[in-house]
């Protein structure tokens, strides 16, 4: 199964602001709802299903087979039946092979992108690269104990100031803990 | 003045490993060294500073008029004459306009390019985004409270998985503090 992470981000790194809010523009909306419609599934970390859930996006994201990351079992405000629970991310992709998907989008927040790339599950990434920057805010990876060598496959234009970036994963490179 | 910040980032935006090495190539390298060179010109926070007199960089750029923002003033060992000390960014620009250039370049760490962004300094960003990822380094802007929009001016590529995206700073927003 091929695993993608696909994030809009500044041009410091950042997939959102410090209230976790997003800015992006609508061409970079047109890029990813496509991309996962496409895709017709997407793994998520809970704080960024909520924040979706809140906002009602998966509507228009075509009601895809979501799967969440969390350390909590599905909660019962949740009736969607698209939507599934998992304690690890071997877990989400199990189920989304046993669904027949052939291919998973990783779409944050940076906790859960630490947590895959970290485990060397990421194959491709997409950045949709916005024309800003924040000074402070959610950065696209967590915190995390990890290096990656990339090969840059390809850049598009999304629109006169938006170069979506395309990297395939070369190599993981655990780094060893300094304390 | 134009004030140019110049920076090789990975692709989520950290300008060197927590150790501030920075394993760049010999392209970014060459693109750089040759900005810099033609500038005649750089400013740099006092780590990176001593970083790069370690390393004997200024040789290797030409022995450029290097402003060093540090709240020390310049320390004996210091003996380069072509190397200045000052503590606001003011006062850097102050002395490469007295000295005749037209142009600034900022280069780095995180903590130099904050100050300069806030105070609403900079005109163009060059970045260079090396094929990596580091799950935990130096952030290109230390936490500081401004977001900027920006204008996509161009891309070029530096080799095959090295591309320069190159913007001009159109609004600088000083983001009200939360706390």
């Amino acid at each position: 199964m091929k695993v993608i992470l696909y994030m809009a981000i500044t041009a410091n790194g950042m997939i959102a602001k410090p209230d976790d809010s997003t800015p992006w523009s609508e061409k970079e909306w047109k890029s990813y709802s496509s991309f996962v419609k496409k895709a017709g599934s997407v793994i998520l970390g809970n704080k960024t299903y909520r924040l979706m859930l809140e906002d009602n996006t998966f509507k228009r994201l075509g009601d895809p087979v979501t799967i969440v990351l969390s350390s909590y079992p599905k909660p019962e405000d949740v009736k969607n039946k698209n939507h599934f629970f998992v304690d690890t991310p071997q877990k989400a992709l199990e189920i989304l092979k046993k669904k027949g998907f052939k291919m998973a989008v990783v779409g944050g927040g940076g906790k859960l992108n630490s947590i895959f790339m970290r485990e060397e599950l990421v194959n491709e990434i997409y950045l949709d690269v916005e024309p800003m920057l924040f000074g402070k805010g959610i950065k696209l990876f967590k915190d995390a104990d990890f290096e990656a060598k990339l090969e840059l496959v390809g850049t598009k234009k999304l629109s006169k100031n938006e170069i979506q970036l395309h990297y395939k994963v070369k190599e993981i490179v655990d780094v060893v803990k300094e304390f």
